[in-house]
């Protein structure tokens, strides 16, 4: 697929030096539009051969557009922040918000062919690699991101020529470590696999577009026109580029049984059994998470459930048993500007914990499917791909080592009448209901189709549900601590 | 100072029992309170001898308030990420927003009292950093954060006791390790240089709450009630806590004639001549930024300025100079919502470059003292200890080795109009020019007087101002890519 990219394209300096006054301007335009609709961000991907003018392209870009609406990230070595998190933690940090433009040196395609060409990983893992970005990229163009993927090529002896030329040129030298260099003599795997990756990723959401990188007036100008028309497209798209789905939304069970209504909701602890059960849970979940074995791992409990099912007391049982200093309670409300202004589940992202740590996310990204699906807040679209982006989403998290616990805690609507009443009279709870509240319980049938589809579709051998019979609170507690310390054991044991 | 924390204070369970319950729930209406004003944010350092309940008496906090609403912190090695820049910003990027409650565990005084007592600095040292504490905490307070410093107290035999309690008591054995013991033998140190740190760091908006650790109901009870009452005052407080200061705004200088006046605005540099100066002095920064004395320094670059006074330009023909992975522009705009909930500088802190890195600031924490003055933005008492708390800003970049430099760009009123005359008829430069810009235009005194005033309070030797005569564009890009250059040299020199 390169061989288009070395028939030695080339563009006089006349021709160049014609054309580029308008498409700077054009260029600007764009830039300025993108800012004001601020609907959209945009990700250019820089990827290829050693030598063929990624640098100086997107420096020159730079000069061309205004800088100010662009940031440049390279990814080379991962900080000590970066490598106690899931892989993709680093990438998710630097996206650009709505209304610019981030350009992404050594993203995820330069990580993975470099490690198949030295041989660390296999076709097969190179392919699941190129299948998690493609997920990736799907996800961020639903999300609104218009994203760019350039590989710069050059042929073999292009390559060396330029090579030569480049070590030759004392103000270019420096560029040119011994690791480069060493790509001359990989250039041959570098190429195949980079065929392999670019022709198994390029989709039409998120297109490669390959770039002769040997004379600088065609590239540049190619690059700056293939960034002009995709800006352009989007920016004056009536309707959101992402792919409206062809999937009808889910439809409730018609006969009104759902998967709430298998749980006893009749278990239940009493006040002396409690009181042992629940010292015992909360000092072996002290151990565990100070166990040695803990190092390797993060923790991560997510806590859904009806209004009123205990969740907080239920975090406060589960944080009694820590350090304060080991964990960290996220609550999730609405969504601050910096967080909008960022695909979905960014916000989640920034809260992932390093290893060893632990993060209870009072509620959770599966807001998505319940809440906003229930009250509209999104699309049908936007919730329905929300299931498989969260399955992947949690399998980079367990694959890193992060455990995941996910619990609904579910109680019947008789029980949360009470609970209302009662907290409407406790001075320091009334916080705690709202208008809100009164206006959920009214959906209550919609929520539990909601919940329903939540579960059978992202409870996954890695992360499954825990369903908690809540009506009795002291039996949630020990059910919610019991089952988090026999994942940990259970990640423990297959270490 | 701790002889009153170690005459064995003591509280019985029954009273303890018997009291927990309503500070619990005042504590929690106060938390909630906290929450739903969202005026300020709350911070409590922890500090003390090893083994007084720090960590115990958190976490019964813990437990008794509502933790989704606590961030606890401990500050212990420095991330690679902290390493590389200036010692504060990790504690800035700490901060607990508006709302909430921030704990530090091991914060700057932890931090300094160990370097004293391990013989690292001397008192002249100490005293240094203490006075720097002290003016963070005037400005986080000043901006609203309400301050709680608490001292953890044991006598000497008391802490040796308690550590050897809880060396054999297995469930709390890991706690200790061979560094912790060592403070008993440092003990008489740590108290010494503790004292002196108190002493010189207790002042009304930030005071030093001194706790005996021996009981722990004595010391729950301490200080639960003290957080209670420090919130309970600050909630209720009618206007803000910060310290109106007695300060009478700045008055214009009564002749009219400014700083800026003296600037002989008629320099100007020919075509010809700005070509090869503008590639001399690219290829010195370029030079320079790739120079291996780079990697001990960071760079950071203030842009202000008359509207239309052309810093964009010069922006970009620094910008033009170097690889785009090495800088950065952060265009100052309207704060968002979640800088809103910080301090002012928060969101300038978080763009301060890693060592080797720069940053250019397009506008910058100078708003304060030129737009939210002249507009009345914030109060005069606002700006004018602003003053005060950017020159700390920059004393410390400066003393992590970042290089900074600031411009302000200057044309006269006649050049404005043509420029923004110009403006209107270009396309691309249509979205320079708004409304905003043709009223700040009616203020032009008023600035003057502003930028004099800053250029006179916040010009110092390690960070001066660089007045830029910017009617002609070629003399000012030379002018300011020039001063960079020989800022960075500067620097290099005096390693």
């Amino acid at each position: 697929m390169f061989e288009s990219a070395e028939i030695g394209h080339s563009i006089d300096k006349k021709t160049f030096d014609a054309e580029v006054p308008a498409l700077r301007e054009a260029l600007l335009e764009a830039q300025y539009e993108l800012k004001l609709q601020g609907r959209f961000a945009v990700l250019v991907l820089i990827c290829g051969v050693e030598g063929a003018g990624k640098g100086e392209t997107i420096k020159l870009l730079n000069e061309w557009m205004d800088p100010r609406l662009i940031q440049v990230n390279t990814f080379d070595q991962q900080t000590d922040e970066e490598l106690t998190r899931p892989s993709a933690w680093r990438y998710w940090r630097q996206l650009p918000p709505k209304g610019r433009m981030g350009i992404f040196f050594g993203n995820w395609y330069s990580q993975m062919l470099q490690s198949r060409v030295h041989g660390q990983i296999k076709n097969a893992v190179l392919d699941q690699a190129i299948d998690s970005a493609k997920n990736l990229e799907r996800m961020l163009c639903d999300e609104g991101t218009l994203i760019f993927k350039f590989w710069f090529h050059l042929s073999k002896p292009q390559m060396k020529a330029r090579l030569k030329a480049l070590q030759d040129d004392p103000l270019h030298s420096w560029r040119i470590s011994p690791l480069d260099w060493l790509q001359s003599k990989t250039y041959d795997k570098f190429v195949r696999y980079g065929e392999r990756m670019l022709r198994r990723s390029s989709r039409d959401y998120a297109p490669w577009y390959v770039v002769e990188g040997i004379d600088p007036y065609y590239r540049s100008l190619t690059v700056g026109r293939m960034l002009l028309e995709g800006l352009q497209a989007a920016l004056h798209a009536q309707v959101p580029r992402a792919g409206s789905p062809h999937a009808a939304p889910l439809i409730g069970s018609l006969d009104h049984l759902g998967l709430l209504d298998s749980l006893d909701m009749s278990q239940s602890v009493d006040k002396d059994d409690y009181e042992a059960q629940l010292a015992g849970e909360q000092a072996r979940l002290s151990g565990l998470m100070r166990d040695k074995r803990m190092r390797k791992h993060a923790l991560v409990a997510v806590f859904e459930g009806n209004d009123a099912a205990g969740k907080g007391g239920a975090i406060r049982r589960v944080a009694a048993a820590l350090d304060p200093r080991q964990y960290r309670i996220v609550p999730i409300g609405a969504p601050t500007e910096e967080e909008r202004a960022q695909p979905y589940l960014w916000r989640f992202w920034r809260h992932i914990p390093a290893r060893g740590k632990f993060t209870v996310f009072d509620r959770s990204w599966y807001g998505r499917v319940l809440v906003e699906r229930v009250e509209e807040y999104c699309q049908p679209a936007d919730w329905l791909r929300a299931y498989d982006e969260i399955n992947a989403f949690e399998d980079q998290l367990v694959e890193a080592g992060v455990v995941v616990v996910k619990f609904w805690l579910a109680i019947d609507q008789d029980t949360q009448l009470k609970r209302f009443q009662a907290r409407e009279k406790i001075p320091f709870k009334r916080f705690k209901i709202t208008e809100d509240d009164w206006r959920n319980r009214e959906k209550w049938p919609q929520y539990c189709d909601a919940v329903g589809d939540m579960v059978d579709r992202t409870s996954s051998e890695v992360a499954p549900w825990t369903l908690v019979e809540a009506n009795d609170k002291r039996f949630a507690r020990i059910k919610v601590l019991r089952t988090i310390n026999e994942a940990l054991e259970a990640a423990f044991a297959d270490d």
